[in-house]
Parts: C-alpha cells; structure tokens; sequence
C-alpha cells in the first residue's frame, strides 16, 4: 500500500478545489450556495476555491439576468467554468491523411481540417502537413497557438510512452522517430502521441459504439489488424505500448502474408491501398468465385485474430472499424464465429465514428490530459498496494 | 469523475484509521509518538483511533521492556497489530487433489495439507476432501474455525464474480456448481472463488519469479493451455472471468486436439494423465525420435498461444508453470521464438512455487479480501472519470 495522506493541508485543499471545479462543470452557472450544498464542503472554504480559480481565469462571474434583480433586490453572484480559456487538438497522421479536431475545454468540438498526404512522403514532409493544417486550423477559428493547453496525436505503430515510435512500417521513416519530441517543438504545449488503434478504442468509449461499456476491444480492421483495448473504462497500452498487436500473429508462421489473403488472384494486394480492398469486397458481393474465396480466408483469419484477443482480455464488447468498405459484410459472420470460438462470447458492433475515431480519440487523449491536471486528485489519494 | 468527498467526516476517520493500522503494521510496535510521527495525524485523533482498534481486537497494547523501564521511568505505551487476531485460508481444488494452506492476518503461512482426490470424483465427494482437509489442518494448528477471516479457493474453470463456475470441463459436475455459495457454507466468513491459473499469477507476483514486475502473465502449461495476468499489479479477470483462456484458440479448428499433439503414437493422450505426459518428455529427452517431434508439435502451438497472449497484453514477463516434467525443456525454445514472434519481447522465467502457486494465489487473494476490508480506503477516495 502506498501513500495515505490523511492529514495532509495541501491535498485537501487540492481536493477541494477539483470538487469545486468539479461542480462548477457540472451545474450550469451555479451560486456559491448552490456549490456549498452540491460538495458539502462550508462557504468559506468555497469562496476561497472560488475565487482562486477566478485568479487562474479557469472560472468567471456569469452574467446577471436582469429580470431576476428586479424582482428579488440584488442577485446571487453565479459562476462558470470558462471552457474558453484553453484548446485542445486532436490529430490523426495516418498513411494517406493528415486530420485534426480543436475543441475547447469542455471537449466541444469547434473545427476540423484534414490534409491528403502520399502514402511515400518523408517524416518531413508528413510533418509540415501536420503543422499547416492546424496552422489553417486555427486561423479560420481565430484561435491564437498559446491558446493550445494539450495536443492528443495518434498514428499507426508501436508507439513508447514518451512518444517515439518504436515500431511503425506503415509509413515512411516511422520507426525510431521522435513524434512527442518533434511535435513538442511546434506547439509548446503537452502532446500525448498514441497508437491509432488505442486512440479510435478511446473515442469509440467517448462518443461511438462503447459508450456502454468499460471493457471493449477496438479491432482497426486492415489487411493485418491493429486492436486497442479498454480495461475498466481505461486504455490498456501494454508494457511497452505494444498491446492489441494481434497481426503480427502470423508474420513468422509459414501462412500466407495478410497482403496475400485478401488477393483474388494470389498477387499481393498493396497493403496500403483501400480502393483495392474495396473492390474485392465489391467484388465479392456481386458473386465473383475468387473474390469471394479471398473474403472468405480474410474473414477466417481475422476471426482467429480477433478471437485470440477475446480470449486473451475476455471484453463485454468488440467494435470493428477501419475500412469503411466491406465492413458491414464481414460484421455478422464475425459474430457468429466469435459465438462459436469463445468461452464468453462478446457482443459484436461496428464502429459508430468510421473515419473520425482516431483523430476523435486523441483529442479525447488531450482532454484526459488536460482533466488530470485541473482535478489532480486521483494519483495523489488512491492507496495502492 | 465519481464522488469526490472532501468533507466527509465519517470518510476523513476511515481514512484516518487506515492510515493508523497502516503504519502500526509497518513499525515494530510503535509509541504514540512514532505514530504521530509517521501519519502527520495529531496525537488525539491518533489516540482516539489506537483506543478503537483495541476494542476491535485488531490491535493490543505490546509487552514492554522491563530494562526500559528501569533506566528511564515509565515507558511510552507501544502497540502492535495483532496477526493473530484472525486466520487465512487458500485452497486449490485440483483434478487430482486438494490442497489447502493457513495463514495469519499478516500473511504469514502457518501450516498446510493437501489430500489426494480421484480425477473421476463428484462434486459432492470433491467438497467433501476439501472439508475434511480443512478440518485436519485447523485442528492440528489448534485454530477454531470461527478465527476464519476469509477464504480463498482456486480451481480449474471460467469463475463468475459470485464463485460460480461458468465452464469447469476438467473436473466433474464442475460446470455450473455455485462453488462459492456451497463453500459459503461450510466457512460462514467470505468465500473468494478464482481460476487456478489467475490465483496462480497472483502468487507468483506475491512471492515468486514474477515479484519485480507488475504487468505479467502466467502460463498454466497443460496440454491444453491457460493463463493468468496482471496488468498494473491488479489481477485482470475479464468482463466474464473468462480472460486468459487462450486454449480454446484450437477448440474449433480442423487442427489436432491437445490430446493428439503430444502423443507420440497418435493415440489421444489423457488430458490430466501427468505421469503420461511425463513420460513423452523423458522419452523426448532420451532421443526418441517420435516423442520429440510431439514435443515439437507441442511446442510449436504453445509458442503460438502465448504469442497471442503476448501479442494482446504486451506483459513485461511471462512466467511459464502448471507441469513439474518437461518445463525445463520448453523454456529456453518459448523465449527464443517468443523474441521473433513478438514486437516487443517479455521476459520469460519459470514459475518459482511449482506444485505450491495455486494455492499459496488462493491465500493472497483471501489476504487482500481482509486488507481491503482493514483499509477500505480506496474505493472511496478514488476519483473516476
């Protein structure tokens, strides 16, 4: 068991304040006494938060309704979280695209922008996209850079907790880069870099197909499949951020390459190009005999990828995303198979967000961030062994 | 973010009173003075906590030292947690047999015995050994059964949160059994029902090869394999208690069944015939040509199945237990083809406790019950999203 600082000052002085906070969020424009009942903490020890909070400029004075002074004499004063008083970005820098989201501090979402990018271009050239767009991000919302109080970024790749990426084939110069360190650099604000997969599980918890549920696996179907899991409502990376890399499964037996398994004709399929793919899938719909055979041994093999995670973390739910096309034909034979292979078989959806669960889940990232650092109490109270 | 309490008084004494607990367990009989000390707590509130725990039988004054006495005139008081103050069981229900060890509050392990049982024996006759065990080793350790603070109890078997097991194929009228409700029963103190492999992960972490790492996964070596992990230094049961499972990867396949891979003939092994198993490693060993290449087949498919676990997880360390014959020879291929399966390579060592880890799991599970229960702090304190 670790600390238990039960007679600390200045931790329940923080922990009054992220109560305050707290409530303050919750509760639209709130008096003094409305906070005193809702935390049960006493009126001075409010006012005190309160007007500490006003300091940081994280809280204001809301605005008076004029009607309610007259009637009752001069109004309680009632105050606001300022969710304008930062910004946030969350940015996807996959393959073919650069994305970005900005939201405000409530995780509003204000604007987007996104940016076509060759599947060829240098970490350079991927970079500079990642910068102008939100350069142009942010000009068109009148949002100056030193407004940005955390950035999330995901990509495709084994990525360390200090934001390097370990491993990551699917682009150019990947491997073995900086990305936190790089992007650091350009935005003077904290960056959490995250795997593509792990990002799209978060956003699918926040906003998509698993907001019921705490314990969901992310399955960012391609020709090798990533995965990204949720454990009790958190991320779970892995020791060293590896975590749902259920392709590589087959990447040493003597089994055909996940480029050939899709391919109706034995040519290797580009593991990049999504036209491609849909057209097998196409394809495969309108009754070709070789498609069809191709979506059969994909479909067998990410069963056995997608089973051997099930079996592994045992989640309530899978969410299947990724490529948009082919998805809705292979999602029912998906969870009849799962029935059939697993001890506790999960419930099956597809992916509510498609396109925007990456960039979605590390803006969530940038939030989560940011959250920690307004209610720093958790780390600091929970007695662990 | 849940509760977030900073005004609770009844909260803030919970608090106070672990934090005292805490640190007189952690100090060798303590003064008011030393406990003053190391909780930050003023001495009437710590005063007022020592007065509570003696009465609850927790804690008693310490015998003092008479020479302390004559050099400086009436000594300070000192307490000390009393370990006596209750009892400990964990039990493994096993195919073969039933083994159950004691311990005081402290963890302690006090005295053990452990029973032979037929493979082929009901449930009730099962229940019956491990009565009688029991009964056995509290008489002989001169423990009356109402000293029983907890029980822990380890089994084969997918375990439901309530100590109902879900799918128990390997023992007798398994599946289905309200295992903790009928233990329940017999102990009239709380009953904790777990799979063997994740009791066994968590022994290894308590006091094993896995005590340096809190991010583990625990291989239960069987023809058909199991396993147990911990992420974070927390056992990960899954959404069902069904994580881990990995075995059932082969269930539907048109491969061998585990039976027919380590039979050297081609005739089925029996899935719970040790000395058999044993016996195909020695031959193994001596050269034999067809034992090795079952070994090998063996191997091959383990290797495949931690793989994925590995793959799903991302643990730091993989400990490999479950069969005393035979392990030796499969760690060194595990962790060598294990470094070319995975991106990122765990560690991999051999279980410590042996025959002893289901069981000795099966204590500490219980042991945490009661520690939770001591210093139910957490669960209250923890501020979630």
């Amino acid at each position: 068991m670790g600390r238990l600082t039960g007679g600390d000052p200045s931790l329940l002085r923080r922990i009054n304040s992220a109560v305050v906070l707290h409530a303050l969020r919750a509760a639209e424009a709130p008096t003094l006494t409305d906070l005193v009942k809702v935390t049960g903490l006493s009126r001075p020890t409010v006012e005190g938060v309160v007007e500490g909070l006003i300091d940081t400029g994280l809280v204001v004075e809301a605005a008076v309704d004029e009607s309610a002074t007259r009637r009752q004499g001069r109004p309680a004063r009632r105050f606001r979280f300022r969710v304008e008083a930062g910004h946030l970005l969350g940015v996807e820098i996959g393959p073919h695209r650069v994305a970005a989201l900005m939201a405000d501090l409530g995780g509003r979402v204000m604007g987007s922008a996104h940016v076509e990018v060759s599947a060829t271009a240098s970490a350079d050239e991927r970079l500079e996209r990642v910068r102008a767009a939100v350069t142009d991000l942010l000009k068109r919302a009148g949002v100056p850079g030193d407004s940005l109080r955390a950035v999330g970024v995901a990509t495709p790749g084994i990525v360390e907790a200090d934001g390097t990426v370990r491993l990551g084939t699917a682009l150019p110069g990947w491997t073995g880069l900086p990305l936190g360190e790089r992007l650091r650099r350009s935005f003077r604000c904290p960056v959490l870099v995250e795997n593509d997969a792990n990002a799209a599980a978060v956003a699918e918890h926040w906003k998509g197909a698993a907001r019921q549920s705490d314990d969901v696996v992310f399955v960012l179907a391609g020709l090798s499949p990533g995965a990204g899991a949720l454990i009790g409502g958190r991320l779970h990376r892995g020791f060293g951020g590896a975590a749902g890399e259920i392709g590589a499964l087959h990447l040493l037996g003597r089994e055909a390459t996940p480029e050939e398994v899709l391919s109706p004709t034995g040519e290797p399929l580009h593991p990049l190009d999504e036209a491609q793919v849909a057209e097998v899938f196409a394809l495969a719909e309108r009754g070709d005999e070789r498609a069809r055979a191709a979506v059969e041994r994909y479909l067998r093999r990410l069963v056995h990828d997608v089973a051997a995670l099930v079996l592994a973390l045992d989640p309530e739910l899978v969410v299947v995303g990724g490529w948009a096309a082919g998805l809705d034909g292979i999602l029912e034979p998906l969870r009849t198979r799962l029935a059939r292979y697993c001890l506790r078989p999960p419930l099956v959806a597809q992916s509510l967000l498609g396109e925007a669960a990456v960039a979605t889940g590390a803006l969530r990232l940038a939030l989560d961030h940011v959250e920690k650092q307004l209610f720093a109490v958790e780390s600091t109270v929970t007695a662990r062994r």
